[in-house]
């Protein structure tokens, strides 16, 4: 298994970091890119690690409340009409529906009939839909809260699309809420986003940054867009998830109106929030390594991958009936409420076996080969470390702690990540190294997190953007109040803000 | 709670059965009709009951090595025009996609615009673009067999919609496999219509009869469909799964080739099988009754409600104590691997709190009051029997046999239906007495099941159809070897099939 100098991905990060994503996600079977333009396949790799997010977040949701629901595909033209906002946003590219038939063309092909009298949007969001029927649903304060959520795919035209990151569809759960208060909404709120903090900082083993969007970067009709922010090990920045305060701003477009305790009829305060398969590509920028996919275990479909060596002239049953006494043993042991999941790789393939499951990103792989056997031992290598610390542990002792282990292996990436991103945050308070950090000539391309002071006028947030490609990511919870200049205008500021190149 | 003499349900099933069916999902608050013409909401208590179904039946697919996979949710019209069955078949109502972005047009409204070099279909199954996939995935016999499983959303255009029956778009799960050997692949054809049987008849309730479906009910370009019949409480049959086997000409059409151990190369064997969110459809019509929705204990999102029962000038607070904690203790048993599932409803509406859940279809109902807890025991009603047997148990015993009291309604279920499906069913050999049973005039509308003999040819088949809406269900594996005469023309016939009409 252990190969020299070499890297089993190729390019390498520092090669072609853009082109390594590529490949690791292709090297690790989760997905590949389909026929239809800007739509992917997700295989079952990738498949499975998407149910795993799935289940894990689906039982979050539920312990706050929250009720599974499913709304229409199609969205007709007339809602998007209505949202003038809408217009602006995810209306501009997406997939119209505009017949429901299909007739011969006389050139032994088909071409499309039967056309609609109003055309139907394929979702970009569910928003409009599930707002409409959050008004029929609410009358009094007796209806309230409603705490809707729906896994479901949508679709956003995307010219340039990259697997997991971006591309025209991909699955998603979008959360929507409607509450009788402005403070039981803002609650919810920040709920949801703790929820995705725990999530993605416990189960992905990303760490994030959660503070609010300025005004120019929040969600159109949102009055507060709070978000978590992670870092990519080219310096990037990904938004994990996000959580928008909507005041009654949509409650006013879908007419959610109640009656209060008094018989007053009012407006009802609404949330939103969503994450999606977008996760898994950020996972994979913030472990994987030169060598694939590394999966944080709380995630990954299969914990440890069992590989029996046969020697010739030795008897193939009796390292199979080991492997599958080892497996059954591990089986028993649960690790954060799932069984211990393990698979018996028996391919005769040689060393492209091992390979493998490492571009797979399996936490432990166990060697099984006669002389493991009758020392009563195993030969395990951890994803996480290099290759060389490979190590022959006795078996029972593996079996007793195969929990210890995931759980090693797991905060061993998160504090990875921890690392990486303070090493690459700087407090800055001079324009000129700001500009010298991001720009190609001088500094490293992507730069870093930087926390400098910024005056709050969109301005000055424009011309950095234009200028670097560099945005404030968000406005940290956890900045304090501190006096300063702006990076860019000079103007006075009271507290740092996280700038970034984002994805 | 007792009403007498009046049914929650207006109609009723005598007075209009299909007006019944519509009224109980209304009244269960399962789902309705949205603003999208075809596709209705799937509100939270109809999720959670889909909920139920997907994870419970994922659970059994996985248990044979199936895997879940992704794949596009459009398909190019090229890969239709291929297939040129589809054309005849799902095909001729799709929605069909022709733009990818939306302008303003002039007129304070949006038009399509953008069009497409090629339209783009919305699946109306996945078919052709999992066997794209799958001829990329093969070259070797070491690839198969392919175990392939995708829960989605599908689209065909329908004109008159009935929810969970029949809508334009509904959600279903597509298992799609490849084999080395025809063997193999018509076992697996066996193995997961097996899995329908086991999942409706032991978690629906539903009693099925499994059988083939003659050559002119196949599915297109199966060499076998197989399939499991209900019958409804109208006496019509619904189809609740249905497993193909392909024979090699799905893989000959999507180019599904590989290389046996003797590197020779051939066409790999397929299968296909599915079930929707018709199901719901089929246990709504096999158990509810004029008090609306009635859910078997094992696919229900809640087992038990307690009704807390304040009386004047008593402290609430005891009472809800009481309904805690009476719930903590439930809740610490599991029914078929389950928590059970407890709900306390404490709004203060009268009598119509009990009536909601009577029409949610909930198994057992609990009436916590004063002198219940004065009396340490629980006042119980149970959806499968008559308000009229109320009980008052013992609270601990209740406790202790909550799990044999939910299996007892469950099994109570499932013999009703066989009952019910016995007294319905009957062998005629008079064709006479057949054609008086299924007309309008001196039978019942909907007749009942039939086993008749049939010659085997398409045209008695098609005669029966037109004069009567009546098919072949199937033809049940279980038919014996018999001679007879068949129920058209009088040619000799070698077994009974199973005749009915059908949703």
């Amino acid at each position: 298994m252990a190969k020299k100098n070499k890297s089993a991905i190729s390019p390498t990060r520092e090669q072609d970091y853009s082109g390594w994503y590529q490949e690791v996600v292709k090297a690790s079977d989760m997905a590949e890119n389909s026929p239809v333009r800007g739509c992917m396949v997700i295989k079952p790799w990738g498949y499975a690690i998407w149910e795993n997010i799935m289940h894990q977040m689906d039982v979050m949701f539920k312990e706050t409340g929250v009720k599974n629901a499913y709304f229409p595909l199609f969205i007709p033209l007339s809602y998007l009409e209505k949202e003038a906002e809408h217009v602006e946003g995810f209306a501009k590219e997406c997939a119209v529906v505009t017949h429901h038939r299909l007739e011969k063309d006389g050139k032994g092909g088909l071409k499309p009939a039967g056309k609609l009298v109003e055309p139907l949007i394929v979702r970009p969001t569910s928003e409009t839909i599930i707002g409409e029927s959050m008004a029929r649903w609410t009358s009094s304060y007796r209806d309230l809260p409603l705490l809707l959520n729906q896994w479901a795919n949508v679709v956003r035209w995307e010219m340039r699309t990259r697997m997991f990151l971006r591309t025209s569809e991909f699955l998603w759960q979008e959360g929507h809420t409607a509450h009788a208060t402005q403070m039981e909404a803002q609650d919810r709120t920040m709920l949801m986003l703790d929820v995705y903090t725990k999530f993605v900082e416990n189960y992905l083993a990303m760490p994030v940054i959660r503070g609010r969007k300025t005004a120019s970067e929040r969600f159109p009709g949102a009055e507060d867009t709070t978000c978590i922010e992670s870092m990519m090990q080219d310096k990037r920045a990904l938004q994990a998830g996000t959580s928008h305060f909507l005041g009654q701003n949509f409650a006013k477009g879908s007419d959610i109106k109640f009656q209060n305790e008094e018989g007053e009829e009012g407006y009802a305060w609404t949330t939103s929030w969503g994450t999606s398969t977008r996760m898994i590509g950020g996972m994979i920028m913030v472990h994987s390594d030169d060598d694939g996919l590394v999966l944080p275990p709380r995630i990954a479909p299969t914990h440890v991958v069992i590989l029996p060596i046969f020697k010739k002239g030795e008897d193939k049953r009796i390292i199979m009936e080991s492997a599958h006494s080892l497996k059954d043993e591990l089986e028993e042991k649960f690790f954060h409420e799932r069984k211990v999941q393990v698979e018996i790789d028996d391919r005769d393939i040689g060393g492209a076996r091992g390979w493998d499951w490492v571009k797979k990103g399996v936490p432990v792989r166990i060697e099984l080969g006669p002389r493991d056997i009758e020392d009563n031992s195993v030969f395990m290598a951890r994803r996480d470390e290099p290759s060389s610390k490979k190590q022959s542990k006795n078996r029972k002792e593996f079996i007793d702690q195969i929990t210890k282990i995931l759980d090693n292996i797991q905060d061993n990436l998160f504090n990875r990540a921890i690392t990486h991103r303070k090493e690459n945050t700087f407090e800055i308070d001079d324009k000129k190294a700001f500009y010298k950090l991001y720009k190609n000539t001088g500094g490293d391309k992507n730069g870093a997190f930087v926390m400098a002071h910024w005056c709050g006028s969109e301005k000055c947030e424009e011309k950095i953007k234009k200028e670097l490609s560099v945005t404030i990511r968000c406005i940290p919870f956890d900045s304090p109040t501190e006096e300063g200049r702006c990076i860019s205008c000079d103007n006075a500021s009271s507290r740092r803000v996280l700038f970034a190149k984002a994805y």
